[in-house]
């Protein structure tokens, strides 16, 4: 079978039930979740690691190298977000052409490092090698706070799904770079900037672990295909209401009825999408300073089926659910 | 200016150079070692990362995939070993063409399951992603044994230089394997063997960090190359005696006087090359169940400067003096 038609959550999984629970000591989070966890002597260690593969996951004609080193280094940081965790150190391994540019590497570095020094990451290692395309790995080892994480599974029949920031805005951005898209200055700016420079939700994170809600990940496939990643998770359903999904104006101004496409099909946007009593996503919704959004409710429905409702309540549908990488 | 034209280590090099040291706490071991290393609450953690692309550190001509399983991790074992370290953990990216078959990928993870187990490292992570050729980045995290670990900077003029096994071999059984030269049966399986399933030397490094040796490092470059890392890391010069180079059987019968050009320039073999007071290797010769040979002497000239010796003393000279990756 190729791999391309057992997708890459099929792929995934598979491997993952290949490694056999024996191997050493049971890591406290392994495979299949936003990021490896276990315990040192002292504490909750907390490790990912992502892949930006050049004509897959990026085109140098759409972001610029110093965006690529953001980007490359805050995919990875939402991970240790979605965990409520602390970012500590990375390790960079760098695949590149021969005649890559040195000043492309090093604007590339200029921009992990910037991103880094906002969180207080250390770049302690890599690796460069040579390769037909540009390929960037960037593995993010953190720490727990108190010894404890966001799961994904963690999700329970009756809880509030709410989502951090704007959905849709790195797919909108997305769209206007590869059509090339004229908007004004500060729409173009916002567009860009959501997809190219996203900002991982670190504090948001450590808030939702502080604040108790029950299940988090980060927003990388799409809000639907990830709100399914945590449903398959926990054994739930959901319903969302996508009357009130909160669509940033830049979006709504630009590009009429597929905002909704965007907000939930849309991948990239690395916001935090969690799980909570209503009453643990109120405070929670009180308490960040960052935009909050309850967006629908966690079922005991088949696990993993998520009804689409309208303002009305009543059954929408959508084509596209969401990406995946095969 | 071209990557190509700049070198591997000259990248690396300059990438390592743009990383602030203010930025958070400082490693003990930054980018430039084997292994990255820092300070958890309780003991000194290590990390490393490699990556081997298709068309560039491998054929899948020459390597099954299960064999470049096992390959992908024991570089990154090897880098522990090269600290003296205890691997713990493991990350693994997986970058793979559409048509890729899933037995291919299964096979793959049995080749890492398997070296896995030998040291109880625990696959705890990973990723699979899209891309139009093979790549393989493994991530290996792992501790120091009593807060100590074994670096590249550490040689001293007078210190005997020593080699674990046999160099040379893997660079013969890549020889064999991509030019379809016909062996017995042993010397192909060992050649075979040397080349796509090299033994991290896990136990070898803590040995050499318990006796004190000074300097460390694993041959992934060519005996050489790595030497030269050691020599430029240690501001030391190093001489060679070419005529007790330890060279396997199957090498020195079959490939003629190339054999001295493999044990001295050809790479992956992920032996230990290190430095250390006569009487410490000495002992570590003795003490060791795997060969371990004494090749030359670490002198107070010229920082990298290599001078190679014949057995009576006089100097000889060789064309290719070591691996880069561009």
């Amino acid at each position: 079978m190729k791999v391309s038609e057992l997708g890459e959550f099929g792929l995934i999984d598979l491997l993952a039930k290949m490694v056999p629970e024996s191997q050493a000591e049971k890591p406290v989070i392994g495979i299949g979740d936003d990021a490896a966890a276990w315990h040192s002597e002292s504490s909750l260690q907390l490790a990912t690691v992502d892949t930006l593969v050049q004509g897959v996951h990026f085109s140098l004609e759409t972001i610029t190298w110093k965006e690529l080193g953001w980007k490359s280094l805050a995919i990875n940081l939402s991970d240790i977000a979605a965990m409520g965790g602390v970012p500590r150190h990375a390790l960079v391994a760098l695949a590149l052409p021969e005649d890559t540019e040195v000043e492309e590497v090093t604007q590339l570095y200029e921009g992990m490092i910037e991103l880094a020094g906002r969180f207080d990451v250390a770049i302690i290692g890599g690796n460069v090698s040579r390769s037909p395309v540009v390929s960037i790995t960037v593995t993010v080892l953190g720490e727990s706070l108190n010894n404890e994480v966001l799961r994904r599974s963690a999700a329970r029949p009756g809880d509030t799904i709410a989502i951090t920031g704007y959905p849709g805005s790195a797919a909108a951005g997305l769209e206007m770079l590869s059509q090339d898209l004229q908007f004004g200055v500060e729409t173009a700016t916002y567009l860009r900037s959501a997809f190219t420079r996203p900002r991982p939700r670190i504090a948001e994170g450590q808030l939702l672990l502080k604040e108790g809600v029950t299940a988090a990940i980060d927003t990388s496939d799409g809000l639907l295909a990830d709100l399914r990643h945590i449903c398959e998770a926990s054994g739930v359903g959901a319903k969302i209401n996508t009357g009130i999904l909160p669509i940033h104006p830049a979006v709504a101004r630009n590009f009429g009825e597929r905002m909704r496409e965007f907000a939930l099909s849309g991948g990239e946007d690395y916001e935090l999408l969690f799980t909570g009593k209503a009453g643990v996503v109120e405070r929670v919704i009180a308490k960040m300073e960052y935009p909050v959004t309850s967006i629908g409710e966690i079922t005991s429905g088949k696990p993993g089926e998520i009804s689409l409702l309208d303002a009305d309540g009543n059954p929408v549908k959508i084509d596209k659910a969401g990406w995946e990488h095969f």
